[in-house]
């Protein structure tokens, strides 16, 4: 597994290390009946059938380490993941740097399958010039943000508090680990078409690196999507 | 278990649930010998026994539902701890209202130990006029996200993106369930003098509540973390 | 959740205690909008939402405490849920009573669905007769293993070694908490018809406590399992 | 990691596969700060600070999965670890080999730090004549388990069922991955002085293969351990 994929304006997904391989999947499944793996001929069956019938624990004898740098915001979503190992970088530690999401029109001007889900209605779509507008203004509070940020480490307030005034679209960085099965757990909400459209994209980003490595398995997983499964 | 505990200027900490009791711990870890409890005189030294050889599996039989308001980056450090259950507010389906905290001077003149422990030499501490004017800047901030924020949803800017504007300030809401053991780990990190002191507020009046319904259990806690152990 | 509920020829599942209920967990999916819960006339469909939408947290704010009395090789395939709390009476501490599953003729003439599965072919049933004369013998032989496993102990064997006589069929007895959550996934995978017929009956007797407690969700549960979902 | 170490009389620990290294344990702890792994010169006291200070989320950035051939009796305390995955062997789909651990005299004279926890005092030890005696008794069960099983097998008794013939000496195999901050969890709780004996020797021996990858990290449990602490 090896890459960066950018996400979003500032952000990445970059592959660190995996373990197992689908070879690896058949040879644990093969535990349970004292033999392992031959070859494919015989054992994408198997592979397929332990997917599609959900024994989902052979697919956690493989994994995979990942860097991902996202806005705050994204984290918050990310990190209800509880079966995942993180290491972040931490705003006691050291300033965060002045790095904030910013969308595009386009992007603002498309509304969240979770919104509709809430209320029963679409947001109304915001007019081109409106969102260009915002978007404006949302970078000029960016600067206000960093100057009463920065002023305050300046001044000697400690830096844990100084970051009071960072917002939840700055960036940060993590490192995450989990076992291929809770990978495509956490990508099969994540991916999902309800799911807000920032995360969305690490997860497919995250996807494409698992392909690399597992692709046998990921191609059992996109055929479950498609199928709602 | 019950009552509700102020935290910060705008947080509080309540009691929802519990489930358990320090006399179930007992009759729990009893199953290994095949007898119930007893009465105190006898049992309160297999609880500390329990408590101080660290079998903790039987304080796993008892547990509490808690309520929390507490800003976002309180919260960050609170999702960490992978063994709770959560269920908080979301940005996506509702406007977060417009509270944030605002530190005190006092508090802002207070080095964290973390800067310490990562720097070598302690904060240079503000003084007391700069940190007023200080804070009354990030207040002045608060009001410029707020205003970027709501006119954000006016426009039409789909609530999962207008809440790019919110700092980490903001409060938020949560349920958080865990059982004892767990609750009891949480504790020990986050009641320690290297914790941020905010998160150190909440930890404490978890505690508070904790005791009310497992006071012989939470009393080993208090001596244990006393020894540091 | 009350009553126990006899399971096999000498075990039982008995309710110890639960908490949340049906309410609690409207209550706590509400927390996304800030709202509570009303009424099962408006409520019941947001419940039905959230099961069948696989948004599951919610459910991890209500459980149950279960005291199960099981051959080992019951609790051998149970302890694999890993979301759960045990804890299990030890053949370290006592001896374990000398009491064994002995399964009838009618269960020894039908083939597991695991059977199967794995290699195909039914295994050809066994006749009525051979059935009867087979589980004589079993009995004999574990009349054999305790003889041996008391001479061991009356000898001064340690307990921890002298149990190396006892069959997988010996009982055993523990606790088991999980969240409401956790208990569903336990009873999916071993109320299915490829579960072993031994522990589908105690996953069936843990459905019936779980129905008198949290009657609405177990009953969106057991819609689930009808539709193969 | 690699190699395979024989334990007790029929068992072994045998490496399949590490991820992560002592180096990747520090560049994930340095997300916080934003550096990297420097060298050992510089990093030897951040490595111990993380240890002794329990800052232990950077070593979940390593792992390794082992399988392990030992008595289910062993396994039976093995799976109560909830932070390992598994994968077994299954009687229900073959017969289990006629594998069965047998204590030396030696072992059977020594009684378990358990029992003294438990009683207050030592079991008498059993002469070497009658632990000679009760061996070949337990050889003779053995046997006699075995015909049974087979016999069971080939009346067309279902292999889940047959099972119940089978005693807990019995040897299983398995694969189990864990990260190396559960790994290390394990060890500390099955190499202490009040562990079983049997599961000692697997844990000294998964101990071994950790340390051919983990050299720095080991050598800090090993002084952990020493310590106490």
């Amino acid at each position: 597994m090896m890459g960066t994929i950018q996400v979003l304006d500032n952000g990445y997904v970059a592959a660190i290390e995996h373990w197992g391989s689908d070879e690896r999947i058949i040879e644990a499944a093969r535990m349970s009946t004292n033999k392992g793996f031959v070859d494919w001929n015989s054992d994408a069956k198997l592979l397929r059938f332990l997917y599609t019938n959900k024994h989902m624990t052979p697919f956690e004898m493989a994994g995979a380490v990942i860097e991902v740098k996202a806005p705050i915001f994204v984290f918050r979503e990310w990190h209800r993941h509880r079966t995942q190992s993180y290491n972040e970088m931490s705003a006691r530690y050291i300033p965060l740097p002045d790095e904030n999401y910013v969308p595009t029109v386009a992007r603002l001007r498309v509304s969240g399958g979770a919104n509709k889900q809430a209320q029963g209605v679409a947001d109304l779509a915001i007019t081109c010039e409106a969102a260009r507008d915002w978007i404006a203004r949302l970078e000029a509070l960016y600067t206000c943000c960093q100057a009463v940020y920065e002023d305050g480490l300046k001044l000697g307030v400690p830096k844990e508090l100084a970051r009071l005034s960072v917002p939840v679209a700055r960036y940060s960085r993590m490192r995450a680990s989990a076992n291929l099965r809770n990978w495509m757990q956490f990508l099969a909400l994540r991916m999902a078409p309800n799911a807000q459209w920032e995360i969305r994209q690490y997860a497919n980003a995250v996807a494409s690196l698992l392909e690399q490595t597992f692709p046998r398995t990921m191609a059992l997983f996109r055929e479950g999507q498609g199928n709602g499964s």
